[in-house]
C-alpha cells in the first residue's frame, strides 16, 4: 500500500514561542518514503531530534507571528500483517526490558484503576485474544463522536462515556492491555479513510512472536479500536506513551490555531 | 558519603500473582556498591531487566502466599555536586533527543496545566534560579503531611492541597519544571534523615553545563523540595516520568503488604 | 423493628475549630425514638439546626483539645415498604419542585456521564424495575473492599474501579438513577448487619404511588446496592445530594481521629 | 437600573427528549419584571415548576425536531447594595439553617481542598473583607480567555489554570468562601456589560447585616470575581450550589445547540 500525504498548518503566534512538531511520517524499516517536502515560514531555528524509541523525529522551531508549515509525502507501507488473535502474550518477566515502561500508568491510561474489571469482563481470553476481545468490546461500547472529548479526558472518562475521538478509543485500548500486563503505546498515524479526515490515533501492543523460539521474542501489532484504519493502510508518525507524548504541537507560549489541513489518499 | 542501607517488604499474595520489584541502589557509576545481599521467599521466577534509561534494575517475580524479600547494600556515592541557581537552562530546540520525553505530561505531572501560572510567578528567573524559585515555593507552602495524599493525587491537587508527602514536593516541582521547559524526571531514592523513614522521592532537572562549550551539554540534578535530603545523601534506586515507573512494587493480582522496613544510615 | 445505637467519637483539636456533627437519628414520622442520650464534652458552643430537606439536625460545635461525644438512642422504624421493582417513575415534568435538585450533578455524583451508558445497559426497563436492575449491576459487578476508596472517589472512579464501600455503592446507584431523570440522594443511615460495623449510606429514590391518583404523587425509596441493609432495618441519620452533605463531621481545621465505635443491635 | 432583556435558543433534538429550562429573570422582590413575553415552539409539554430556595422557575418540555424558544423581559431592579469590605461573617453556629448547604462540597466547588490555601493566603481578613481580597486574588491572578475551560472544569482546575470564563471565577470564589466557612452560592445571571454577550453567572455570599441586632441576621450578597457586573446592574435567573443547579438547559437526550442569541441593554 502507497499513501500520499498532505499536510498543512497554520498557526499565530502571539509572542516569541518554543514549539515542537510532530508530523512527518517516520522514517522506519516498514515505511519507505519517497518526494517528502517540508516547507516553514523562516523561523528563529529549526532542529530534528529523534522521536520516543527513535521511530520519527520531533522538530523544534520558535516563531513570533503568523506561521506555517506545509508536508507532504508519499509512504509506501510493507509492514509484516499477523493475525493477533492467533498471537500468545508474553510473559511478563520474558519482556524484552525497553517494553516494560508500556506496561506502567501515564497521563491519559491510568491502567491499574482497570485490572478488577478487565479481570472480570476478558476472564476467559490470553494474549491476542484478549486485546481482540478488548478491541471489539469498544468498538461495540462506544460511539464516535466529535467534540465529545478534550485535551483533559484520559481513559477513566471515556470508559464512563461510554464514547470519543480515535485518541479516546486507544486510551481505552492502551489500558485495558496494561491491565492486563500487555504492553501497549499509542501511535500517532496518518490513514486514508478517516472520518473527518485528520491525524488519526491508534493502539500498538506487544505480542509473541511464535514463529521465533525465544523467551520474549515479539513485537509490536497496531490495533485500531474505532474501526477505521487497517496496519496495511497506516503509516506512523510517532509513538508514545499516550497522546502526551505525541501532540502534532507542543508549545511554549500561546498559538492560535488558524488553519489545519490534512489529506492522505490511497495511490498504489 | 557512604550510606548503609536496609530493606524489608513482606506480602500476601491471595492468588498467583506477577509482580515487579524497584528496591535496590541502582549500578550506576555515581554510586559504587558493596556488601549487597538479596534475600527472598523462593517464587516460581525471578528475572531481572534494566529500567528505565538504564538506571537500575527491575526484578520481575511471581509467587502465591507469603512472601519476604531482603535487600541490603552499602552505597558509596561519588556525584558531582553543583549549585543548581548557576546553571542555565539548555534550550529546546538544544536538548538531547532522549531529555524530551520529561517535558511531557505524565500520569502525576499534567504539567500543562501550570504554564499559565509559571510564567507569572517565576518571571524574573531562568534556568537553575528558576528551579531553585520553584522548589523554595513548593518549601515555603505546602506542609508535610503522611496520610494527606494516596496513590491517585497529582500535582494538580497538591498544588491545590498545599500539601503532601514527598512523591507530591516532587511531583509538584517536576510540573512546574516541565511547564518552563526544562527537563524534569522522578527519582525514587535511599536518603538517611528522611522522617518517618522509608523509600523517599525527588526531583530531577535537565540543566546546562556551563563549563562545556557544546550546545546542549548538560547533565540531571537531584533537587528535593522537602528538604529532607542533599544530593550528596542520596542513592538513587530508579528514575522515571514520575512515581507510575518507579513504585517499588508494581503488581498484576492482589497483594497484602505485611511488613516494610527500611534503614539508612551514614556509614563513611 | 426497633434498633438500638450507641455512637462514639473521639477526637484531638489541635486549634480551636468549628465543627459540624450529623450523628443523630433523625427525629422524622418513619422513625419514633426513645431513651435518647447526647454527652459531650463542654465545649464553645452547642448549636442545632435543621438538616436538609429537614431530615434530622446539624449539630454545631467549636473546640480545642481533646473532645469526645456519646451518643444512644432507641429508634423504632415505621416506615411503609414497597417492592421498588413495581412503581413507575414521575414523568420529569411532573416531579415535585423539591425533587428537582436531586436530578443534578453533584460532587460525587457527576451523573450526566453515565446517560449513554444508562440508555444503552438498561434500555429495557423503566421506573423501580430500571432502578432494581441498576442496583443488582452495582451488586453484581461492584466487590465491597474497604480501604479502596478515599474522600475523593466520584461514581467515575468507583465505576471505572468496580469496587468500593457502602458510600461508593450508593454513589454509584445515585448517579445511575439521576442519568435516567430518576430523583436520588444520599442517605446517611444505622443500620444493624453492617460489617465491618459503622456508619453506613445508602440511595434514595423518588418513584411514582400508583395508589394516588395525581401527577407527581410519589415518594422516596430506599435501596442499598450493598445488600446488607433491608429498608425496614434502616435509620436514617441524614439525607443530601450525597456524602458531602452527610459527612458525620466537618470541620474548619485540623482534627484527629482518636475513636470511633459504632453499636447497632436489633432489640425489637 | 432598568435592564431590557431578550434571548431566543434553538436546538435539534434527535429524538423525543425531555429537557429542563432556566431562562427567565426571576421574579423576586429585588427584581420587577413587566413586558415579559415567553415564545415556544408547541411541545409535548409545558411546566413550571419553583427552582432552587424559589428563586425563580425552572421550565420542563419535551419534545423532538428543531425547538426554538424566545423570551423578552424588562427588568427593574431594586437591590439593596452594600460594600461588602464592611460586613462581618457570621458564625457557623449562628447561620440560618437554609444557608448550610452552601458550605458543602458540590461538583464544581469541592471547597474541602482549598482549605490550607485560604488560611495561609487569607490569614488577616475576615468576613466580606475576606471575601472581597478572594475576589480581588482571583481578578489579579486570572485571565478570562473563552474556551479555556469546558463542563468539566471545575475550581481546582480553575486555579491551577489560573484562567477560565465566567462560570471558573464564579466557582473559584465559592470554593473559597466556603473553605472559610462563609456559605457561597452560583447564580446564573443577566448583566449589560458582559463581553461577549451571553449568559453570565457570578457568585453570592451570605454575610451578617451589622445593622440588625440578632445572632445570624444576614443576607446574600452578589460579588462578581470577572468584573464585568456591578450588582445593581444584575439580573438573577436562578441560584444553586454551582453551575450544576443553574444550566441554561439540562437535557435527557441528544440535542444540538443550533442558535443562542442573548441581548441585555440599560433601558433606564
Amino acid at each position: 500500500m502507497t499513501l500520499s500525504i498532505s499536510t498543512r498548518l497554520a498557526y499565530e503566534f502571539a509572542t516569541p514561542t518554543d514549539f515542537l512538531l510532530q508530523i512527518e511520517a517516520a522514517v522506519i524499516p516498514e515505511q519507505r518514503l519517497s518526494n517528502t517536502r517540508l516547507t516553514t515560514t523562516p523561523s528563529e531555528y529549526f532542529t530534528r531530534v529523534s522521536a520516543q524509541d527513535d521511530v520519527g523525529d520531533r522538530i523544534w522551531m520558535r516563531h513570533e507571528g503568523p506561521f506555517e508549515i506545509n508536508y507532504a509525502a508519499d509512504v509506501a507501507i510493507e509492514r509484516m500483517i499477523a493475525p493477533i488473535e492467533d498471537l500468545p502474550m508474553v510473559a511478563p518477566h520474558d519482556l524484552p526490558a525497553e517494553t516494560v515502561q508500556y506496561l506502567m500508568d501515564s497521563r491519559y491510561c491510568p491502567a491499574t484503576h482497570f485490572q478488577h474489571f478487565i479481570d472480570t469482563e476478558f476472564a476467559h481470553e490470553t494474549g491476542g485474544a484478549r486485546i481482540a476481545a478488548m478491541r471489539d468490546w469498544i468498538a461495540a461500547s462506544f460511539s464516535y463522536e466529535a467534540g465529545s472529548s478534550n485535551s483533559d479526558t484520559t481513559a477513566i472518562e471515556s470508559f464512563v462515556e461510554r464514547r470519543g475521538v480515535c485518541r479516546d478509543y486507544a486510551h481505552t485500548l492502551i489500558a485495558f492491555a496494561r491491565a492486563a500486563a500487555i504492553p501497549a503505546r499509542f501511535a500517532s498515524v496518518y490513514a486514508p479513510d478517516v472520518t473527518p479526515m485528520d491525524f488519526h490515533a491508534v493502539a500498538e501492543v506487544f505480542l509473541a512472536d511464535p514463529t521465533v523460539d525465544a523467551p520474549g521474542a515479539g513485537s509490536w501489532h497496531l490495533v485500531d479500536p474505532t474501526g477505521m484504519a487497517k496496519p496495511e493502510d497506516i503509516a506512523k508518525i510517532a509513538i508514545g506513551r499516550d497522546a502526551a507524548d505525541c501532540s502534532f504541537i507542543t508549545f511554549y507560549g500561546s498559538a492560535e490555531l488558524v488553519a489545519k489541513d490534512i489529506a492522505v489518499t490511497r495511490t498504489g
